[in-house]
C-alpha cells in the first residue's frame, strides 16, 4: 500500500468535498490502485471557523505557507482559487518541486506558460482536470487518450450558466432578464453573474483547451471574447426559422494562418449534437486529423465533480513517481494568434428596415460591394404592418473585416431605421 | 528520446494504418512526449501480399509466432482479430511479461478475467482502448479520470451499424430490409452483418466496459441480448406519437441485488442527448455517483480512429514503465448477475386487437392481475376502420418475468388477433 499525503490549500465547499471523498473512496482506491489518501494538512485563512466533520480538524493550519513548509507532503492541491494568494501558493510549491494539482482556471489561463514550464524544469507535475469541464473528462483526453491527433478544432459548450439561460429563452420565450433570474434563483448564476455571461469563464477555459490541442500559449484576456447580454427572445425565435439555436460557444481552430480563438455567440444547426445540449450541460467537440470527431458532455460544474477529478489527478501523479513523464508535459509552439478580423465564417446579419420595395436589394448590394456572398435573404414583417421590418441575411463564408466593413456602410443607407447586428455561424 | 520497439501481430486495415501514423506522427510524440516508435516487426500470415509503402516492407515475417519469440520487443500490438490465433498470441504475449495492446473485443469479451490476471501476475501492461468505441475515449475515462466514482450506470449506443439503420428507419420511414441495404452499400454494414443487428458486437463492448466500471468479470456470451431485426417503421412512427425513440442500447446497471447487463431496443425519451445520437455515431452514458452523468460522443469505427487509440495505449506503456501500475490494474468483485427476468423497467406494449368496446378493459385487466401497473392505454385504429387496430399500453416499472407472463396470459384472451411485443422503457 501506498500513501499519498496531500497537502490542501484552502477549503472551501470544492476543498471540503475532497476531504469527504478522500473518506469516502477509500475501500476504491486501497483495493484497486493499492493507493491510500491521507489529508496531511489543510491551510486556511480562517482555522476556527465550523467546516463538516469529514475535515480532518486537527489538520487544519492558518494560511496555505503553513502547509507550503510542511515535510512529507507528497501532492499539493490549490483549491483556493483566482489570481491572488493561488498564484503565490502555486508557484511555490512548483518551486519546491511538488507535485500540484489545481482547478483555477482563472491562474491557468493567465500564467499557464509559465506554470507549466516551472513543473517541466523541476521534473514536477501540475494537473488540473478539475480546470476545464468538472467531471467531464475532456484535459485527459485531449492531453493522452486523443493525443496521436492534430487538432483542428476545439469547440463547445464550456459554460453552463449560461446554456441554461439561452435554453430558457429558446424552450420558453424567456427575455435575458427573466432567464438571468431564473438561474439566479436555481443557483446556476452567481448575483453577480457578469463573469459567466460576458464569456470571461468560458474565454480561460478556451484558454486552457488551446494550450493543449495546439501547443498555444495564449492567455484568456488576449482572447476575442463576447458575452450573451444582448441576446434577445426575438433573436432566438426568428433564428429558429432557418433551423438553427443560439449557443454561447467557445471555439479554437488552427487554420494555415494560425490558430483562431474566440468566445461569441453562435449559431449551430439544431440537427448538431450542439444544439441538443440544454440547460447548465457543457460539451465539448474536439476534432482531430486521426480520431474525426469526438464530443464531451455532462455537467461542466458542481462541488462532487470538481473534487472526484482533481482525487483522479492525485492518483494519476501518484501513479507516474518514477517515470520521465514530468518533464514533458506540454510543448508550446510559435503559433500565430489570428485577429479576430480575419476569422472567416458565415454570418446571420439583422437589419432593421423600413417596409418599402427594394430594401433587401440595397442591402445585398452594398454587401456584395464589400465582397460578401449571400446564401439567402428573407424579409420579416410584423402583422398587422406597421412600416416597420426586419431583413435577415445569411451570408457565405466571409472575413469578419470585411462583415464589419459592410455594416457600417450599410448604416449609411436611408432604409435603416436602426443598428444592424449579426451572429456568427459555426458549422 | 526513447525508443519504443513495437512488435505487430495481423497487419490489416487497422496495422497497415498503425504503420502510417508510426511515421506521420513521428514528430509529434518525439517533440510532445520524447517517445520515438518504431515499427520492429510484423508477423502476417501472408508475407507476399502487396502492403502500402508505409507498411515496412523489410520487417515482415510470417505468422505472430516468428515475432514473439524476437527479442527487444517493447510493446506487442495484437491486430489479428478473433479468438483463434489471437487468444494464443495475447496469451503468449503476456506469458513472455510484455506490454500488450489489443483492439480485440471478441478476446476481452470473452477471456478477460484470464487476460487481466496474467498481466497483473506478470507485473506487465495490456491495455484496449481501440476495443471499444474506436476512437471514443471511453476506456480511458471509466478505467482512469473518473476513478472516483462508484458508477451506477453504464449505458449507451455502442453499435454503428445499427445506429445507422434505426435513424434511416425512423427519419425516412425506410424499413428494416431496405436501411440495411442502405447501410452495405454505404460501408457500415457487413455483407454478413448479423454480429452488429443481432447485437453480440454490442454485447461484447459491454462486457468490457462492465468490467471496468462494475468489477463484473461477465462474458458476452452470459449478457442478455436482443437485436434489432424486429423492428419495423411502424414501430418507429408509434413511439413517436409518445416522444419516444428506438435505439439499440447496451445497459449496464448496479443495483443493490446485482448487475444487470443487457443489449437491446429501447424506447429513449427524444429529449435525451441519446436521441439526438444519428447515423453510424456512437455515445456512452456513464453515471457515477460523485461526477453523475457523463457522455462521451463520436464515430464508433474506422481504422484511424482504431490506430489512433492503439497508439496512444502504446504511449501510455511507454510512459508508465518503471511504476507500479501494471500489478494494479483490475479488480474483479464477486458480484451477482441479476437474470433478465428479475430487470425492473418500464415497458412499451404493442397489441394487435380486434376493433370492439371494452378491448383495453380486458388486457389491462389481465396485466393488472400480474401487479402491472399501467401509466397510459392508447387504441391506435387504422382509417377507413377495418375491424382490426393496435392497444399501446405504457407500463410503469415492472419485472420483466411479470411481464412475460402477463403476456401469455394476453394472449388467450379472444380479442387480440395476433403476438403481441413490447420494448422497454430507457430512463
Amino acid at each position: 500500500m501506498k500513501t499519498v499525503r496531500i497537502g490542501l490549500f484552502g477549503c472551501g465547499v470544492v476543498g471540503s468535498e475532497l476531504c469527504r471523498l478522500v473518506r469516502d473512496t477509500r475501500d476504491l482506491f486501497e483495493r484497486r490502485d493499492g493507493i491510500r489518501f491521507e489529508i496531511a494538512a489543510v491551510g486556511v485563512a480562517h482555522p476556527g471557523k465550523p467546516r463538516p466533520e469529514w475535515v480532518p480538524a486537527d489538520r487544519i493550519v492558518a494560511g496555505w505557507n503553513a502547509v507550503a513548509a510542511m515535510p512529507g507532503i507528497d501532492v499539493v492541491v490549490e483549491l483556493i482559487g483566482g489570481t491572488g494568494d493561488a498564484k503565490d501558493a502555486v508557484f511555490d510549491s512548483l518551486g519546491r518541486c511538488r507535485h500540484t494539482v489545481t482547478a483555477n482556471k482563472a491562474l491557468l489561463a493567465q500564467s499557464g506558460v509559465e506554470l507549466t514550464r516551472l513543473a517541466a524544469s523541476k521534473g514536477c507535475g501540475l494537473c488540473f482536470e478539475a480546470a476545464v469541464g468538472g467531471g467531464v473528462p475532456v484535459i485527459a483526453s485531449v492531453a493522452e487518450t486523443l493525443n496521436a491527433n492534430r487538432f483542428h478544432r476545439v469547440a463547445g459548450i464550456v459554460n453552463g450558466t449560461t446554456n441554461f439561460i439561452l435554453t430558457r429563452m429558446k424552450e420558453e420565450g424567456m427575455g435575458y432578464d427573466q432567464a438571468l433570474l431564473l438561474a439566479q434563483e436555481r443557483g446556476f448564476a452567481e448575483p453577480d453573474a457578469s463573469f459567466d455571461v460576458e464569456g470571461t469563464d468560458a474565454a480561460q477555459k478556451l484558454s486552457i483547451l488551446a494550450a493543449l490541442a495546439f501547443g498555444a500559449g495564449i492567455p484568456a484576456h488576449e482572447i476575442y471574447t463576447e458575452g450573451i447580454t444582448r441576446v434577445t427572445a426575438q433573436d432566438m425565435a426568428l433564428v429558429a426559422g432557418f433551423d438553427y439555436v443560439i449557443k454561447l460557444l467557445a471555439i479554437g481552430r488552427r487554420t494555415p494562418h494560425g490558430v483562431e480563438l474566440r468566445v461569441h455567440p453562435a449559431l449551430v444547426n439544431s440537427r448538431h449534437p450542439l444544439a441538443a445540449v440544454r440547460d447548465e450541460f457543457n460539451a465539448f467537440f474536439l476534432t482531430g486529423d486521426v480520431t474525426g470527431e469526438v464530443m464531451l458532455y455532462g455537467k461542466g460544474a458542481g462541488p462532487s465533480p470538481a473534487a472526484g477529478a482533481v482525487l483522479s489527478d492525485v492518483a494519476r501523479l501518484a501513479r507516474r513517481e518514477g517515470t520521465s513523464w514530468f518533464d514533458r508535459q506540454w510543448t508550446y509552439d510559435d503559433i500565430e494568434h489570428v485577429p479576430i478580423g480575419d476569422v472567416e465564417t458565415g454570418y446571420y446579419m439583422i437589419f432593421p428596415v423600413v417596409d418599402k420595395p427594394g430594401v433587401i436589394g440595397r442591402i445585398a448590394s452594398t454587401l456584395g460591394s464589400y465582397g460578401i456572398n449571400i446564401e439567402s435573404a428573407h424579409a420579416h414583417l410584423p402583422e398587422p404592418r406597421n412600416g416597420h421590418g426586419l431583413v435577415q441575411i445569411i451570408s457565405h463564408r466571409a472575413r469578419e473585416r470585411d462583415v464589419r466593413g459592410a455594416l457600417k456602410a450599410v448604416r449609411d443607407l436611408p432604409v435603416l431605421t436602426g443598428e444592424a447586428w449579426f451572429y456568427r455561424i459555426e458549422e
